[in-house]
């Protein structure tokens, strides 16, 4: 931030009053704006024993799998949220459940928490931000070729979970995992630990 | 949002190319400022038998009850910034354990999340945040002097799951509540069930 939001002057950066951490402050106007990470919102949609993937058609991460997911806005709950993205991003309508991972990503300034959601139909279309979309079982899953870390985990942690027989009884543990890798892109195809974090902290990064 | 904050120039309130809302975009030099929800972290610290209260000793809500919470800030995990809280505004060190609840509060933009946490030692003092801070049994909770409902809720819940002995299986089960109230500050001793939510949607509201 260089100019003050609310009257257009130069912003300086200093420990406001009161405060113990440096903020863009206005030294005419006396705004501080400050700044905190940002909510992706997603689902894990299920259709018996399949989940919806998206191939993304947006940046970062164009061609890569993703689970429908994005950026919470105003106005909205968490599971609002991640039932208009998964129907932006996927077509499909689902009801959601139960809260599944907590994921923080502290080097872009994001916590990720997707939630468990039934699809209400077998329907579900491309869209502005999917090249494709498809309903895909375990052993489909294109491991080397997902978006993001949080994706890769939370794809890993449902599968075991539903492996052990947790996913059924109505009290799904919540798993919670902090990514502190630096930001990296893989090379299309390369070792899973070697997948993605976004590419930017800023709020298009990860594709609203 | 009145001035672009990367040029100063005035922006304009419009929906951007591949995007489906409203944003403040600057028609200088193209710049979209998007505004998300914010996370308010804390923690349920417990000693024994007791939970650690804090009396605000900053507006809104000044001398009403509160668990130590605040705005998440970047650069840190949620349970980071919820330990970071809780001895800003208590004095207490403690070791952050489960996710506990997941507050919506989507007419102050707000998601508050708060962690079961066990304090290291009986050790905690009043600050610049804080005109008291004490280790409370159930039976004195001022349940009527509580700063906000997600804090209501929080404690409500804790104390429903100890006595169902839900907390000690090491796999305590995360509560998601959505607070839809309007904004509406109780007078003091107020009926609980008027509790008052955040006064404010800004960031300082809360008590950063």
């Amino acid at each position: 931030m260089k100019f003050c939001s609310n009257c257009g002057h130069a912003v300086s950066r200093r420990i406001p009053p009161d405060d113990n951490r440096e903020r863009d402050v206005c030294d005419n106007c006396g705004a501080i704006h400050y700044e905190n990470p940002r909510n992706v919102v997603g689902t894990v949609p299920v259709l018996e024993d399949k989940v919806l993937l998206c191939k993304r058609a947006i940046e970062p991460r164009y061609g890569y799998w993703t689970l429908p997911a994005g950026f919470m806005e105003l106005g909205e709950t968490t599971t609002q949220g991640a039932a208009r993205e998964t129907l932006e991003e996927s077509g499909a309508h689902v009801e959601v459940g139960e809260l599944f991972t907590v994921l923080n990503v502290p080097h872009v300034h994001q916590v990720h928490l997707f939630y468990l959601a039934k699809m209400l139909a077998p329907d579900f279309a491309p869209s502005e931000e999917s090249l494709e979309v498809k309903l895909v079982a375990e052993a489909g899953i294109p491991w080397q070729e997902l978006a993001f870390p949080t994706i890769h985990h939370t794809l890993k942690l449902f599968f075991q979970d539903r492996a052990e027989g947790r996913l059924g009884d109505g009290r799904p543990r919540v798993h919670q995992l902090d990514i502190n890798r630096p930001m990296r892109l893989a090379a299309p195809a390369a070792n899973l630990d070697g997948a993605a974090s976004p590419s930017s902290a800023s709020a298009p990064a990860y594709g609203a």
